[in-house]
C-alpha cells in the first residue's frame, strides 16, 4: 500500500474527526462507551470520511462544521457494519472480534442505533438542513438496499441489475453521499455537486467489485474473515454473475448453498471458489470495476483543478490496484 | 374510553399526518412497503404525535412543517417498538403479529433501521436544524437508555432511581421531546419550551408507570400481550420496588427468574402477580403515577391559556384514568 497524497492532504483534519468520534464514545455511558471506543479503534481504512473532508476542502469550507460532517458519515457507516454483523452472524471483521461476538444481539442492534443516532447529531452540527436530509435519505436508500438483498440470497436466476442495485445501495450510496456532502455544505455550485455525487458514486461501485472480488482471491490475513465468506452465505456477486455468464455450471454453486454438513460445505466451496478463480470471471469483474473507477476520473473533468481534485483522481486507480 | 377534547382539537391534523406516514410506506419497495403500511395501519393511540400537534398548534405555526415533524415523532417511535421487539422476541404487539412474527430478525432489523431514516428525512422537512438535533438527541437517549435496561434483567438489588433513569429513557424522553418539539417549531419563548418539555416529561413518566401497572392488573385482551410479560422477561417495574419495600419476599421473584420449566415457570409467574397485586404496592405505584400527572398540570401554568393548553391538562388526568 503506497502512502496516498489524498491521506497526507487531510492528514490534519482526519485525525481531528478520530478525536471527535473518540469524544463521542466518552461521552457514552458504562458499556457503550467501551463498545464504541472499541468500534472506532479497529475502525478501517477512513475512506468514506476522507472522501468528504477532500471534497469540503477543495472549497474554502468551515473547517469546524467539516470535521464533523465526516465524523457522521464514519459514523453512520460504523452503525450500519454493526447492524450488518449482527444480522450476519459474523464474528469476525477485520481480523477483529465483531461487537456481536462479545454482546447479545439486542444489545448490538441497540448499540448500532445509539451511533446512528450519535452520526445524525453529528451531521446536525454543521446546521445545513441540506447536508442533514441527504444524510438521512443515504440511509434509507442503504437500509432499503439491503433489505432487498435479504430477499435475494441464494437466488442464482436474478438478473445482473439487481447485483449493481445493491452495491449501489450497499456501498456506492454512502461513497456518493459522503463526497457530495462535503461540497454540499461548502455550497459548491450544482454542476459540482453532481461531479462529486458521480464521481464518489463510480468510485464506490469499483471499491465495491473489488472488495467482492478480493473475497475469492484474498487471502483470509488480508480479509480479516474467511475466504469465500459471500459465497458461503449466499451472496451472488459479480465473479458468479461472470462465471454463469460465460456457461458455467451452476450445480457447483448449489451444492455449496445445499450442502448442511459443514465439512462438506466447505469442500463444495474451495471447490466453487477454484472453478469460479479458474473461468475467467475475476478477470472480467476486475475489467469492469476498472471501467468505474474511469467513468469516476473521468466526472472529475467537470471540477476546478486544485491538489484535491488531483488526489481523488489517484484514490480511482489505488481502489482498483489494491487486489494487486 | 371518552372521547378527549385533545383529539377532537387535531383530528384534521392527525389525519394529514397519517395520509403522510402512509405516503411514506407506499413509496418504500416491495416486502418494506407492505410491512410498513401494516405497522402503519396497526399503530396505537397516536398519543406522540398528538403532543407535538396540540404544542405547535397552540401557538401559530406552519402546518405543513407540523405534520412532518409528528409525522416523524410517530415514525420514530414506530421503529424503536419495531427494534424492542425484534430484541425481546415478542411475536405480538397490540395484539397483531409483529413484524418480527413475520420476518427474520435480520429483516426487521432493518426495517426498523429505514424507519429510522424516514423519521429523519420527515424530520429535515421542518427545515429547522435545532428541531432535528433535538430529535437525533432524543433516539440517542432511547438507545443509550434501552441498552442500560438489558444489563439490569434480572437485578433486583437496582436503586430505584435505575427504574426512574429507565423509564425516562424509554418513555419519557420522547414525550418530553415530542411536546418541545411542537413548541420548538414554533419558535416559542424559552421559558415556555421549558414549559413544554416537564410537561412531556412528567406525562411520559406518568404514562410509563400505569403501563407497567398494566402488566399487573391488565387482561390480556385489553393489553394485547400476556399478562406479566415484564416480569417474565426479567424486566423490574415500581410495583415490584414497592412490594420489595414493603418487605416483600423476594424469593417469589428468584423463582419466576430460575425457573426453566415454562409450566412451572407459569405457575411460578401467576403466584407473583397475586402476591404483588395482594401486597398494595399497585396502589402504591399508581400514587406515584397521579402525582407525576400532577406534576405534568403544575408545568402547563406557565403557559399561555388556550384551548390547546386545557386540552394537555386533560390528557394528564386521562393517562392515569385509563387503568380504572
Amino acid at each position: 500500500m503506497t502512502a496516498l497524497t489524498l491521506f497526507e492532504l487531510i492528514h490534519d483534519d482526519l485525525q481531528q474527526v478520530e478525536a471527535k468520534m473518540r469524544k463521542a464514545g466518552q461521552e457514552a455511558e458504562g458499556p457503550l462507551r467501551d463498545a464504541i471506543l472499541y468500534l472506532i479503534s479497529s475502525g478501517g481504512k477512513r475512506i468514506r470520511p476522507a472522501l468528504t473532508l477532500v471534497a469540503g476542502r477543495h472549497y474554502d469550507v468551515d473547517r469546524d462544521a467539516l470535521t464533523s460532517l465526516a465524523a457522521a458519515v464514519e459514523m453512520l457507516h460504523t452503525a450500519t457494519l454493526v447492524h450488518d454483523d449482527v444480522i450476519d452472524g459474523s464474528l469476525l471483521r477485520r481480523g477483529n472480534p465483531t461487537l456481536n461476538a462479545r454482546w447479545s444481539a439486542g444489545a448490538t442492534v441497540l448499540a448500532g442505533d445509539y451511533i446512528f443516532a450519535r452520526a445524525a447529531i453529528f451531521a446536525t452540527e454543521t446546521h445545513s438542513v441540506p447536508v442533514v436530509k441527504l444524510f438521512a435519505e443515504t440511509l434509507a436508500t442503504i437500509c432499503g438496499g439491503e433489505l432487498r438483498q435479504m430477499f435475494k440470497y441464494y437466488d442464482l436466476d436474478q438478473d445482473k441489475q439487481e447485483y449493481y442495485n445493491r452495491i449501489y445501495a450497499k456501498t456506492a450510496s454512502l461513497f456518493s453521499a459522503a463526497t457530495e456532502l462535503g461540497a454540499l455544505l461548502a455550497q459548491a455550485p450544482e454542476e459540482e455537486l453532481t461531479a462529486f455525487r458521480n464521481y464518489g458514486h463510480y468510485l464506490g461501485m469499483a471499491f465495491q467489485i473489488v472488495d467482492d472480488v478480493l473475497d475469492f482471491i484474498g487471502s483470509e490475513d488480508v480479509l480479516g474473515k474467511p475466504v469465500g465468506s459471500d459465497l458461503r452465505q449466499g451472496t451472488i456477486t459479480l465473479p458468479v454473475f461472470y462465471y454463469l455468464d460465460k456457461g458455467g455450471d451452476r450445480r457447483i454453486l448449489m451444492e455449496v448453498f445445499n450442502e448442511q454438513d459443514p465439512e462438506r460445505k466447505q469442500a463444495a466451496l474451495t471447490k466453487a471458489l477454484d472453478t469460479i478463480r479458474a473461468s475467467g470471471a475475476i478477470e472480467a469483474a476486475l475489467q469492469e470495476a476498472w471501467e468505474f473507477a474511469k467513468k469516476a476520473q473521468e466526472a472529475l473533468q467537470r471540477l476546478p483543478e486544485t491538489p484535491y481534485r488531483a488526489a481523488l483522481y489517484e484514490l480511482a486507480e489505488y481502489v482498483v490496484q489494491r487486489t494487486y
